[in-house]
Formats: C-alpha cells, structure tokens, sequence
C-alpha cells in the first residue's frame, strides 16, 4: 500500500505496480510546466510535505517532484522532526556509521534535542567502533537493538538484508505506535511479500536510500560543512503514513544526512531498481565485462598489463569521468573518425546482449526470486562462507599495473568504451521500459556509478568493490557478472569477429534516447564536490571511523 | 499429493517434501532385506503394482524397489495397458519423436490393438517430419493437439516445458475423465505449485522420464531388437492414481520405450534431481570448468590444441569412458603418485566451491526461482531468442582438434579429472544430503553424463551440446555454467597457485562416499550396448527421424 499522497487528483493510485504505469502515463500525456507544486496530473510520485518546498523539475519529456536540501534547511528540521526525541539507528555496516554520524551533526547544528543512539547486539564487534565515533551507553546513545528500537521515534534500520529478513518481525513489534519505521532500502518489502505479510497499520513506514555507499556519505558531508552543496542526494518514499507526517520526517531524514536533492520514489520501485542496478553496469555487468574485456585483449596479443589498461583502467578512469562530467554522448563524441567506427560497432553488437541480461536481471528482481535466493544464500554463510574474489591472476595485473599509473596515460579505448556504454544504456532501457522515474533511472544505472562506485574501482580495482559491498550487492555481482562475462563474448565479440557491421538503428536509438537530456537535468543537481577515494595501500574513505566499505559479518544477526 | 501406495505400512507419507525425509529415514533405518515385496518399512517410494514384478535392489547401504524390463515383458503390456484404446504423444521434440515411435513398435510387437497418434498444432513445422515416420492424419495417427488429447486414454506429454506452462489449463481441461496424463519431467509439478493450483482429481497423474535424450531413447530401443537389455533407463512415478492401476500404465509405458529398468521415484524428486542436474555436472557445471581449464592451460603457455586437449577431450573422453565402466575411483586410482598427488590437490580444493554452487542451485530450484525464470525467459523468447553458444574462440579451437583427434592419445590430465569429478561429487552430495534416493541420485549426477550426454559432446562439442537440449536445459546451463567458471577460478585455482595443500578429510570422504558402491548396482543394470553418436559432420543419432537433438522453437505452442 503506497500513501504518497494524490493531492490535486480524482484518480486514485492503488498499488505500487500501478503507480509505475500511472507514472508512465502521466510522463509520456503530460505538458511541461515548471514551478507549479498543484500540478493536476504529476500525482502518483507527489507527496504530502507541510515544511518542505517542492518543486517540478523537467527530465528530458516528462516533469517530476524534487526537494532541494542543504545546510541552509536544517532550521526546517525542527518543524520536520515533531514528536521526535529520539533517532535509534541499527546496526554497524556501510550507511549506520555515515548516517548516525551525520544525523547527529546536524540536529546539533539545528539546535534539536533529539537523541541519535546506536542499537547493536549486546556481543557485537562493532561496540567498540561505535563508542571511538563518540556513542555510549553512559550518554544513552549506544545500547542493544530492541531496547533501542523500543524507545525511538524514529527507528532507522541499517542492517543488513539478511538480517531485516530474519529479524523484521521482532523489529516490528517492539516499536512504538506512532514511531517512524526507516530503511535506507525497500528489500524488506520484498522479503515481506514473498512471505506474504503486510507491516502493521499504526506506524509510519519511510524510507531514504543516499545515492552513494556510507563512506561517501559521511564523506561528502563532512566536506558539505565547508562547501554547501557537497553531499549524497537521496530518493526518498511514504509507504505507510499512520501520523499524517510521515513525508516530512521522510525529506528531513534525507536534508539531516546531507541530501543536496531528495528524489520521490516507492518503496517497490526503490528496491526494484536499486537490487537490479547493482547487478548491472553499477557492479555485476562492469566486473562481467572487464574480464571478457581483458581476456580478448591478452587473447589478442596485448600484455597482460597493457590488456587490463584498455579494459579496466579505461572504464574506471576517463569513461567513467567524461560521462560523469559531460554524459554518456561525450564519451562517443570524444572519438575521431576511426574511433568513431569501432565505437559504434562494438556498443550497437553489445547493446542487445547486455540488454537481455539486464531484462532477466529485472523480472527475477520484480518476481521475488533475486531477494529469494539472497535469503537463502545469506542462510547458507555458516557453511559456505562468501570467499574474496579479488585473488585471480587478473586482479593481481591490476594490482601492478595501479601501483605504476600513470592517470594521463591511461587509454581512452573505443572498443572498451563502446562495450562499457552499451552496457549502461541496457541498465538505463529497462529502467525506462518498466516505468520508473528518470531521476531513479539517472541515480541507478548512471550516476552511482560515475561518481561513487567506479571512483573506489578506480582506486582500488573492481573485484576489491565488489568483495566489499553489501551481501545482497556482492551476491548479485556474483551471480550476474558472469552472465556478462559469457553473453559478451558469446554473442558480441563473435558478432565483431564474424565482420557484423554496426546496427544504425541500435546507434539512432542511442544518439536519440531521452536520458541524455535527463542526465543533464540530473546533473544539475550534483554534488558540487567529487569524492576522494585513497588507493591500496590507504584507508581514506574506507577505514571503519570514516564509515568503512568493508562489511563486517553481520548476517542474521544484528 | 503423492500416490504412491502405502501398502505395508501405518506410517501416512502426506507430502513430496516429507517424503523425501522419510526415504532418507528409512533408508538409514532399514536393514537390508531382498526380495521381500511387503517388507514393512521400504514404503515411501513402494507402489501398487498388479501386472509387474518389482525387487528390492541394494544402493550401497539402502534398499530401493526397482522393476526389471525388456522385451520378454512385452506380453504383459496387454495387462498393464488394460482399457486404453489410443495412446496421444502430444509434442515432435526430442523426447517424442522416440517415444511414439518406441511405443508404437512395443504395442505392434505384443499385439495390441491400440493406436498411437502424435498431436500438432496445425501450423507446426513438425508434421511433415512425423509423416516421415510413418504417422498420417488418413490413418488417425496424426492430429490437432487437443481433438488428439480428447481422444486418448494415456496423454504422453512431450511439449517443451514452457509450452507446458502456458497450455496446462487447457490440456487438462480437454483429457477425458479417467484417462492418464502421462509426464516425462515433474516440471508442470513446479509450475503449478507456483501457481498454486493443481491437478484435476479425476484423472490418472504418472511420469516416465527416460535417462537420456530422445535420440538415445530411440538408437538404443532399435538396437534393443536385436540385443535384449538395450535401451535406456526410466524412471517413474504416480502423482496421482485416480483408477487405481496408474502404476501399471506408467510401468508398462517405460518398458514400452525400451527401459531395461524402471526406478521410481515421485514428481517433485525428479523435477528436482533433474533440473538440478542438468545445471550441475550434466551441462552447466561441465561447461563452466572447461572454460576455466582451457583458459588456465593456455594461460600457462601450452597451445590452444593442447589446452583443449588436456581440458575438454580429456574428460569427455577417458574420464567419462573409465566412470562409466569402472567407476569414479577408478579415474583417480589409474594415476601414478605424481599424478595422485595432483588430482588430490586438485579435487580437494575443487570439492567445496563446487558444493558451494550445487547448494545454490538446489534451492533455486526447490523454492520454484529456477522454474519460475524459466517461464520468464520464454515469454522474453520472441524478443530474446537464445543465441548459439558455441561460436567462441574456445570451440573453434574445439572443431580443430576434433577434426584431427586420434583417440589413443587423449590424455588423461589428473588435474582436470581432479576438478572434474569434485564437481561430479558435489552434483552427487546435494542430492544426497536432500534425501533423493541412490538409483536417482546415481542416474541424474552420473550416469546420464557419462553414458548419455559426455559421449554426444565427445562428438561434437560441450556447447554445442547445450544448444541441442531442451529450453529448460539450455537456460540453465546458460545460467550456471559460468558461475562454475568463476568459482572455480576465484577459489580453487587461487587456492592451487597459493600452495594449498591437499584437504585430507575431503579426500578420505571421496574415498569412502557410499556412492560408489551405489553406482556399482547400477551399473549391474547398465543398457548392454553403448550408444554410438556421429562427429561434427555426420547426422548419427542426430537426425530428425531417428528423433533429432536440434530442440525446435515450439515455446509457448505446441
């Protein structure tokens, strides 16, 4: 049951796969119409906010709600944050330690008397962790999970998948009427339809998912307090709105943890493109594709060196910047005639392959069967342990060839080029197809990874990200980056072989597609600051204090 | 619901699941005892039999029914076959095409009135193939699919399993009351629990599903005329037995194809075991390691010729010709100490991320994820047919050196056949420690790869094997083969190059598996005669009349 509200609209949106269509409908019937909060047909990602602006913003064709956040918003926080005397943060992972650090610096800054205690289990080896980042038990703000959850009004839960699954109906029932149940992911939800149980009625159900793994969220928010503007942008969603205010504590959840721009969105949806995108170009199809890439490369003669330069040092370093910087048309632009040819043949004979993945990636997200098998692998870690992957012979490459770089030096290649944008477009084109929103679309499939994931790749390889990345991400990659791996050479490089010539309808479908100007839209709205990642032998934004990548295991625990 | 018949027994068996638990309970329980039809205990998996004669057989420390056939219990098809008049195989892919034809000679030669049709679609390709094989519209033996199953008293099913999965309600609904719908996979079972209906209770439900693929079913029932014992193995199961002899028509359809035993075993077992399999050692996991042998040879500096030899050839060839005949210790105790020392390692550090993966996919498949992404992958047919997979540099390579292959001088690498049989093993421990029972386990882990599919991609290439098979099949190698590869490169082979010794406990559990002993009964009932398969320009056992491995495109029609 999805409460953003229809605020200026006869029509009444049902349920989360309707909204997606409403969504759709009202995108492709709607005319522009800029600065208007009362909007007649704009209503199925609308929302009932008494404190915060809202705002129409156009990406590409079609309009959806944004509010800006910033520093300059936390007087608002008071007002957003009624009836709140105490934010209970769960768990110890990648988000718990950014967004109980940044929640507490911001009410501070608010001048709120609102606590923000830390809820782990009593034997946990994050304990001491949290106590070095100034939570205690003697000051109320450190103590056990349910003893926390009891007494917050805003319980957010950042534990891992795995242990939401096995833990939500404890953590259901020892909340207060009234309080704010908050995810920083809707994967509970999916884990409660395959169950087929709802929440309980007399709660407020909300979630905010930064755009951005907790390092880079405490990160860019520590730097935002010299530089306004500098943060994570966060989507946000009303599920359940028990107190009539759920959508303000919503948003300024998303402003408290440093939010430049908060993006509405469902639960369903959020959870849907968010375990899809992490399986595609975000982790799983880039990992799947550099060692197709890479192996192609030696195959055809290249040092071992110089094959994981045009591979995977391309991706992670000037792709990765130019489409972050000036979108994914630059990256093709950037290429002379000859370049331009090898572009074109690799991304039009890859786009379909990558796009037939991507599809089945999506139906096995949206039919249970992706948070299904999480569950059950996550079931499984007693005796099958998740191992690293980072030890191959290709990755040990990458570990010379990064202590030696040379950033200028690194090959902007076009057959590595035309693979890796292929790829992101058949994330993007599913995304698009099955409804979801452009600012959701733009987060997923682009921007987390140009500024947030490829960034650590950069510095420290890609199998490194993946072995330190949530169970839920890390399974997926595991799962899915093989699928790549063997579709891409299957079918495209067999096609390049074979003298395929470049598709020019897949290439006007390219040139054309709507996200660039999306893209634009969203990049208007980016982190006025860059994320600085150290590289293998340092812990900047990766160490634990800083919010580390590296995810402690916790699973089916607390 | 499962109807196999308690006869001798208070305990009730009420479901699949717990049926399983109680043939693992009994077969640890029970003593050994032969030839004793009403023995108390040895229930779960008893059936009620009026026609055939069924014998305890000893699995290494259990006891499991079997029925003996072969062409001397042709006269008691008369019997067995009891008020059907018309027997309708509905389908023209791999398995149907055999079946009739096997059917059809079985009845001529006990001398039975009953008619064997085949039912099409109108449009369907196939028709000019069936009247090849001599079944015509002019005589009744050929017609529209649901007039044929309105018309039959055993329905043999063959339509690819998602043509199942779309056309199920309409099939039932057009079977005469009392007539037997026969199955040669439980996969409509799974659909249907995932679509949480069931089967109409008026109507016989039983499976006869043959060890081996169409073409083998049918070359070796032909050699079967002239050698008794020749044929292929089925087993069986009654689902539901509305008549009160559906066991007696589901024994006599397996003897009428030619099995020289019939195993039984219910629905949910072998749509478990076998979709299971197939994506093990059967196809998915033998592909996945080759790919990461044949890389790691060449990797190694040994030419693409011989890395392919000592990966690919080695197993399809004297590794799967030596389990075959004399059993998977065999393979290791035909090394000398070196060679010894190096499977050992091999294996040992294999055996666990294999189990890892075979875990994996076993609980896909039980929870419904496997054949729910089956289903989904079809409907995405029309805008995703599956490409070839058989095109890459590696099975190039492959063509060469089948195109030159002197036999004698296949290697028998130990590291491969170290990696090799780990994977075999682990197939093997799932299925165990879930409880199936050793007749199956032994056929759906061992013997249908070494005796039915190894020999076919001796001659013709692993991935061309996999193009060859059913969708369901294919999908599933597509999906896991390459999983395989990855873990076996990222833990196993990382393992190696770091020294790792030799996991002694999992060696001495090799040793002592009570599989082996198992897999010496069955091969005491073993099909006399090999089967003999053409290279990669002959049609041997391949062609459409003697019921061709090509899978037509028949998704989601008939």
């Amino acid at each position: 049951c999805n409460t953003m509200q229809l605020l200026n609209s006869k029509t009444r949106v049902l349920s989360g796969s309707r909204t997606s269509a409403a969504v759709k409908a009202v995108r492709v019937a709607q005319p522009s119409r800029r600065n208007v909060v009362h909007v007649a047909a704009a209503v199925a990602l609308d929302f009932n906010t008494k404190v915060f602006n809202k705002e129409l913003a156009k990406f590409a064709d079609t309009e959806e709600y944004i509010v800006r956040g910033g520093r300059d918003k936390y007087p608002l926080l008071k007002d957003a944050f009624k009836g709140i005397k105490k934010i209970g943060v769960i768990g110890w992972g990648s988000q718990a330690p950014a967004q109980a650090q940044n929640l507490r610096d911001s009410i501070s800054e608010a001048g709120l008397d609102i606590t923000v205690a830390i809820g782990l289990r009593p034997d946990s080896p994050s304990w001491a962790e949290a106590e070095a980042c100034n939570f205690s038990k003697a000051k109320g703000t450190l103590g056990e999970v349910f003893d926390v959850i009891a007494d917050s009004d805003l319980v957010v839960l950042l534990i891992s998948d795995g242990a939401q699954a096995k833990l939500y109906p404890r953590v259901l029932a020892a909340m207060k009427p009234g309080a704010t149940l908050g995810l920083s992911h809707g994967f509970l939800l999916g884990v409660m339809r395959n169950d087929g149980v709802d929440f309980r009625k007399d709660i407020n159900v909300v979630l905010v998912a930064p755009k951005g793994m907790g390092p880079s969220v405490r990160r860019l928010y520590e730097q935002g307090k010299s530089v306004n503007g500098a943060g994570i942008n966060c989507s946000f969603a009303i599920h359940q709105d028990a107190t009539g205010n759920a959508a303000d504590v919503a948003i300024g959840w998303a402003i408290a943890v440093g939010a430049p721009f908060a993006f509405p969105t469902t639960l369903e949806s959020e959870y849907k493109s968010d375990i899809y995108g992490e399986r595609c170009v975000l982790l799983g199809a880039v990992h799947g594709i550099v060692e197709a890439l890479f192996r192609r490369y030696t195959r055809q003669g290249l040092s071992d060196e110089e094959a994981f330069k045009q591979s995977v040092e391309c991706i992670t370093g000037p792709v990765s910047r130019t489409i972050s910087t000036k979108g994914m048309l630059a990256v093709y632009e950037s290429f002379d005639a000859e370049g331009k040819k090898i572009f074109e043949q690799a991304y039009s004979l890859s786009y379909k392959p990558a796009l037939d993945i991507c599809f089945e990636i999506y139906e096995d997200v949206a039919s249970g069967n992706e948070i299904r098998s999480v569950v059950q692998a996550v079931s499984r870690f007693d005796r099958f342990p998740m191992g690293k992957i980072d030890q191959t012979y290709m990755w040990k490459v990458g570990q010379r060839v990064r202590a030696q770089r040379d950033e200028s030096k690194i090959p902007l290649n076009p057959f590595t080029a035309g693979v890796y944008v292929a790829t992101m477009m058949a994330t993007v084109e599913v995304l698009r197809e099955k409804g979801h929103p452009f600012s959701e679309i733009c987060n997923e499939s682009i921007i987390e990874a140009v500024d947030s994931l490829n960034p650590y790749m950069h510095a420290r390889g890609v199998a490194f990200m993946v072995d330190n990345c949530s169970y839920t991400a890390r399974l997926g990659s595991r799962k899915w980056a093989p699928r790549f791996d063997y579709i891409i050479e299957q079918q495209a490089f067999v096609a390049v072989d074979a003298g395929t010539p470049t598709d020019a309808e897949v290439m006007r479908e390219f040139l054309a597609h709507p996200v660039h100007r999306a893209l634009e839209t969203c990049s208007s709205m980016r982190p006025s600051v860059d994320i600085s990642v150290g590289g293998d032998s340092s812990s900047v934004g990766v160490g634990a204090g800083a919010a580390r990548t590296e995810f402690r295991s916790t699973a089916a625990k607390v």
